[in-house]
């Protein structure tokens, strides 16, 4: 495997299950691969569980860990080709780019759609570069439009505690404060169509269609009440206008219904369906303290399980070498 | 040893200090103990020794280190409970603390007293939390009332460099331009009351009372004379007004009194004693350049012992694991 | 070798050399050097390259290392004696250094040059006492006024390019929007005139005389175009006024002449010569598009070579301690 963003770059998901299983049942089996080997972690965001669970998957696997903060203690990047670089950047990603890949061996991007040009942020510009550039296999750790780390641990969460065959798994937009990205969405939407046995809903309000590349063949409803019945799972998360409807609107925040926020009468709505988010969460926004807080909360489970998802995909990028 | 905040976590004292030495005569002894463990060490607040000799104790002992500064590169926490989060955290504590949790097997905190809320500072609320919620075997690296590493590597430091059997071991106050918290001289006045051949005693301006439950029994002299007369030790720190006897008081400057910094005049009073202070030292309002820099001064060893307590520590919670 | 700041240090440059290549031929012949041994990376200012590639060497070599970004997470610190600390300095490099030393075994200090005092900053005082107190062998990762990692790298890049048994070798200055220190060419002009078989020149506009002990013997053409002819390596940088003609000039930008920038007609005097530049780079300052990405920019393997350089140097102190 030399990149990993889409839930392709996987191969067959079962395959991929089932030594996502394997790993979580003993970490260090595979430590021998990554013996004198390299992962640079290159953050132009900020993180948390990404990058504690990549470090911590990396050196499950017996790597060597260098974390390179872009914005703090590094330079800034220029990123357009052509201009006099008399500003505040001073180097050029065309550089920065293969002197990262020369002291490593694999490169994980965490990189954020800046929300003003969706034509820039859908074409993954920067992952892209690191991928013609780098001359090392690139995963994303967030990158403009995909998460595909979180969806894959997400995966794993909901194949551990489905009680049917078939689980009614739905995504659900909440308000929020700020405007976000669209990546954890719309990784989510992509595999969870890829995956064989999920019933799969979206819901949010009007405009906020996600891209339909993401969608797919995905059951869209409008109606929140009508999405939740019955479900097993519920997958809150807030987005930004992802722009599909209306261009102009792409990066902004057309609704803060409060009406959307996932409290217990939403929960009871659903088939005593487990709540999930990929965090950090605001609460009292997204979700209610009661529903992040019950038994039917899986948002630690999730975030455990981010060690998991990346160790396979570490795993795969060493034997590939 | 499931937490390391006081000085009875450590059991035995006579046994504790034989480790200690043990391990400053053969730092990799214990090395296999840490194989595939992870400590993770957060930092609320900034820190040279804590950060530079845990990392040297947890990597001597084997173990994988983690460093996460919360408030460079990952996102500002809530603390509080309840509120709808429409500001600038984006993260709870009660999900943030137990998501820690997964990727580690130890963790280590650094949380100072905010000096406004003398209760919430005294119930040490945030080392709390992290004792509640992440699942994992917690020391402190500095909290709001207490440094237990620091008060163990000052008790080797004075093992090693005593000449009576019975020290005198004066801790004085000296003034400083900040407020700075407790937790030093709160930790060291526990241990120098748990230390068995040790005469110990406080010397500050009136109003600066230490907490009771870490003054004890040791004998309180407000006049800095007579307080470092015959003294082995003497051990200088800033504190703000820990208010004691004057709640309003708390965390703020009452004493800007500048006879009270030890120079050479101070030192002569003593029966050829030793200069300590755990670092950072402002010079010229703690010490004058004579002290610090004169033979008697111990400033660097007790630093060198700071890797000698975190690696008994640490090696206590490796084996309890 | 107890200290790495100048050409000589290294000893006879064919040794060096043939070290060089060894370890470029088996990066980890020798881990087991670094066994238990803590390399701590000590940076005033950013970096990137020599943050990372410095990280890389010292794992190659088996090495445990501690990064210290001193204006990130530690504190701010007191570089002058005799001061009262009442300021935004909480610490005094006089404590703070040995301190360091306590927890590692050898230090890298990146510390660059302020540019408004010639004499502070080329006595070297901040790496001086780093020499002085730390305890430990000392390299300098770019200090006030050498870089000799990059300089031993391009040496490196030089002989595994040249096709001309003494090929020559042209330093150029070039204009850049910020005031830049001496560091790199001083080096670059030091290793240059102590390699045996290059032909030196360096280029400049007139006041732009670099430090007599540092160009010593080299030929200084004040004509770029007659210095270009014939050259097989054009080596570019900018770098603010040394101060060496008139004193009150040091650090200033005191040509913006833009026909310096080396662009294709440039190169197109030269021997089909080979561009190289330290990075990072300004574009269309320094070099343009056109040059910095044909095939004859050697700046990436420059860079790649900043590993072989570093791991000659961390190797020789690793078998001297």
């Amino acid at each position: 495997m030399n990149c990993f963003i889409n839930v392709e770059d996987l191969g067959p998901l079962d395959k991929a299950m089932a030594e996502a299983f394997e790993i979580k049942n003993d970490r260090y089996k595979y430590q021998h691969l990554g013996k004198n080997k390299t992962l640079m972690m290159i953050f132009f965001n900020n993180s948390l569980r990404t990058r504690l669970s990549t470090q911590k998957a990396a050196m499950n696997l017996g790597m060597n860990v260098i974390v390179l903060d872009v914005n703090a203690g590094a330079w800034k990047l220029e990123t357009e080709r052509g201009v006099i670089m008399d500003g505040d950047k001073s180097e050029h990603l065309l550089e920065a780019i293969p002197v990262m890949g020369c002291y490593c061996d694999l490169i994980g991007v965490r990189s954020f759609a800046g929300l003003t040009d969706r034509e820039y942020d859908y074409a993954e510009t920067v992952l892209q570069q690191f991928i013609k550039y780098s001359g090392r296999p690139v995963f994303a750790m967030e990158t403009a439009t995909v998460h595909p780390l979180q969806a894959f641990a997400d995966l794993i969460t909901i194949e551990e505690h489905k009680v049917v065959e078939r689980p009614k798994v739905v995504l659900t937009w909440a308000p929020h404060c700020r405007a976000l990205p669209q990546a954890v969405p719309n990784s989510f939407a992509q595999w969870m169509n890829a995956a064989p046995d999920v019933d799969f809903v979206i819901t949010h309000p009007e405009g906020y269609e996600l891209d339909p590349k993401f969608v797919g063949n995905a059951r869209v409803e409008y109606d929140q009440k009508k999405a939740f019945e019955g479900a097993d799972f519920i997958y809150a998360k807030n987005w930004s206008n992802p722009g599909v409807t209306n261009l102009a609107d792409y990066g902004k925040i057309t609704s803060k219904d409060m009406s959307w926020t996932v409290d217990t009468e939403h929960m009871s709505w659903t088939n005593n369906g487990k709540f999930m988010h990929c965090l950090p969460v605001r609460r009292n926004l997204i979700v209610t303290d009661d529903v992040i807080e019950s038994p039917n909360s899986l948002v630690i489970p999730e975030a455990a399980n981010r060690e998991i998802s990346c160790s396979v995909v570490i795993k795969r990028m060493l034997e590939a070498l």
